[in-house]
């Protein structure tokens, strides 16, 4: 598998932004030529809060089901635009680095071919910027989501939830009495897009159950059910960890990817 | 010269963060034994807006001198502390960062052997962080200096001064109408530090006379006249690129590391 | 876990050369201070044929025993000694790096605080780094070890034994009709240290059932056995991959760190 | 300008191996379309013996004549075929990297796209392996060239000629009293070529007039005058240095990327 890490010039983060890269392109001599072609599918795969890029899909997947793999550094945005010049994480991820993607490599080119995926942050993440873009991603994966819109709303200024504090769930969030409502929230995308008649990217959600994220990840699939939105949803014994993520992401990028 | 570049966790950050480094202890065969050992002398390098750590300071000086280089990655944060949780810049250069340095490394153990130079928002970066830690750093370089701290504590809500906008600047800096008051001000911690009797940095201050950012460092460079600090100050013919970094920086590093 | 990616001046092998290192000395904000403070110990840890540079230990060991990890690039060179200018990979690993890794971090300073480990022909180069450096390295583990020697000594010019030709294995190990004697031999090693009285490395050697190498695993097994050097050794179920080498490092590091 | 770093399995090399490489493609927010497009060019860059892979072609040349640039890593193999498994330098830059880069970027298609250039051993290898690959390469810069050929055709074994040993010019260049007649040499490649009819790339060389490869470099353009291929040849003050090369890889990029 190749590997390789990139900087590039943002101009939705106004500075060099990095992102690493895995593609299954360089298999040994005596593979088959079209090992040696261009992948499939194209999986952006979302880190978690506190952490940095790297890959956590376990080794041979992406040989196996032929998908390049992207993953940019979302600091702990929440892949969220703020405010500020230069927070601009959703549009740095769902569309500078796709365009990108699609520019540099000739991949990532239609929803068919691209999907999105994430752990904790990165599930709220994976969900949020594959609803904002559902032209450019068919299909959604989050891992233990971080689904804290309906916490945080309630947060009042000079308070601390042991996560953060008021002042970094504004500069993610925007005002969070306003929230809610908002297009920060998937739950106001889904809306939308179902208003708008459009299609909704294919969700699949899965939390262990021990996880302290299940009850806003349950929260999430009585909403999708109550909306009419057909997704998977599956919770399993596990915690907040990378062995519940090793397994998972395994089942995720074979549900994505598979032929049938 | 080896060259190290270094992922940690860093709790002002949240985060993982990473940081270049480059220690001149790696010569041919053969050199002398001292060229082999701990070098005398630590440089913090900061890097400008829009851009990312990397080394600007000229082959071999280094070498000559017997420094090494350490140069964090600040963002656009102008290496300040915001108020949201994750955003300590300042306290990761000029704590977290250096004390990292002592005990991994043994170097930057004390003012005396401890540098800090930068170019632009690092120039700026470099006199703040110098000023907020003088125990920590006996010597501060300014290069091409973003003393924007006049220029934006007028902004207005809604207006953005070309580089960036309002939201970004509160950010960074806080309330602008209470920035010039407060410690965030290079003015403000020179004047506490002269209040308490405590010894300031030694300074060196230098901007190209075609540069946008010339009034600035002139203004910074009367009111340390005025407040009767003993300073180096030049200007030259050059404009904000990095021809006139290359070229001053040699000059600073030099003002810093040569033994009288 | 901190992770290092560094580059030096290689005298050993006359060019540039690179090496992973990891140290758990960047712990969460609530951490002890003891967790900050240097590692007790450095593990060497050596990659095999055909790969790179890359961490095989399981995550959560090295803070759980507070060692460092130092991961040196061998190319495909079996750590050992070629005769051509700057191929000198022994001398690399167990004279140069070590000494890199003393002056640089205060590490790896004595056989008591440091070991070698290693998988395939990284399980070769443990052993016999090990053995060729035993006031350096106090214990070596060996997994699935390319034990090499008695097979390639009977290579004919021109031939190719399924991994590499003659001409590879001359390169690599010398004139092959003199290798069984010579010091490329671990076998050699172990005799010349029992003449000269001279203490030998604690050893820890693993091989899978089903792995290609059990024969030349056992070979060493009965040659230590015979020349009454005390060891560890164990057979299980596994093959030739990387499910078996996380498995049994995490043996191996207890083995060599766990206070009795 | 985008910076990639590369890690890819390489089955000349029988191991993993880096490259680096840049491209243009990442200009400002208010760039033209055209500036986010592929590049026009590629440019393969050769690095010298002790060295690494790194760029030192200036900043905006790249952007001006919109040429990628893939940076191999040689190690110190002068970039030629050893008999050794896992050797084949030549194989690696020449055919395995110019396919990874066209089925991976699009780029490097054709040699009226694709250039080589190199300085000192790269040098040497931006000619032989241009002249080695005419169907691939359509320009060659060689700055300094390490072309000593006809100095070690004449070693004896068992000596060294302050560079490197006996032993090391067999690895590379095979047996030396072949090299000479041998493909190792590029002059036997450009007489090959004239022989078969076959298009020469176009060469320009430079050397420093204080550059101790100086007379290697004359002796080299005697001959290509002899045989009567064209070429751009050019001697100015200078030594065995960056500036050196700084200065002349400017004038080779205009000439080879300038449109006429």
């Amino acid at each position: 598998m190749a590997y390789f890490r990139i900087d590039y010039n943002s101009n939705a983060l106004r500075r060099t932004t990095s992102f690493d890269m895995l593609i299954p392109n360089d298999p040994g001599a005596d593979a088959l030529e079209s090992e040696r072609e261009k992948p499939l599918y194209t999986l952006f795969l979302l880190h978690g809060y506190h952490a940095k890029a790297y890959n956590w899909v376990p080794d041979g997947l992406a040989q196996q089901y032929r998908f390049a793999i992207v993953i940019p550094t979302g600091e702990n945005s929440f892949y969220l635009n703020g405010t500020a010049t230069g927070t601009a994480y959703q549009t740095m991820v769902g569309e500078e680095l796709v365009d990108y993607v699609r520019r540099t490599f000739g991949l990532a080119t239609s929803p068919e071919n691209t999907c999105i995926a994430g752990l904790s942050m990165g599930g709220f993440g994976a969900l949020h910027t594959g609803l904002a873009y559902p032209d450019r991603f068919g299909k959604i994966g989050a891992l233990s989501s971080a689904l804290i819109i309906h916490e945080i709303a309630k947060m009042k200024p000079g308070t601390d939830n042991g996560m953060a504090n008021y002042d970094y769930y504004v500069r993610q969030f925007g005002p969070l009495d306003q929230l809610e409502a908002s297009d920060n929230n998937p739950e106001t995308l889904v809306r939308k897009l179902k208003a708008a008649g459009k299609k909704i990217p294919d969700i699949y959600m899965a939390c262990g159950t021990e996880d302290f994220l299940l009850s806003a990840n349950r929260e999430m699939h009585r909403f999708l059910q109550k909306e009419k939105v057909p997704h998977e949803y599956h919770e399993a014994p596990g915690n907040h960890n990378s062995a519940f993520w090793a397994e998972h992401i395994a089942y995720i990028v074979k549900w994505m990817f598979e032929k049938k």
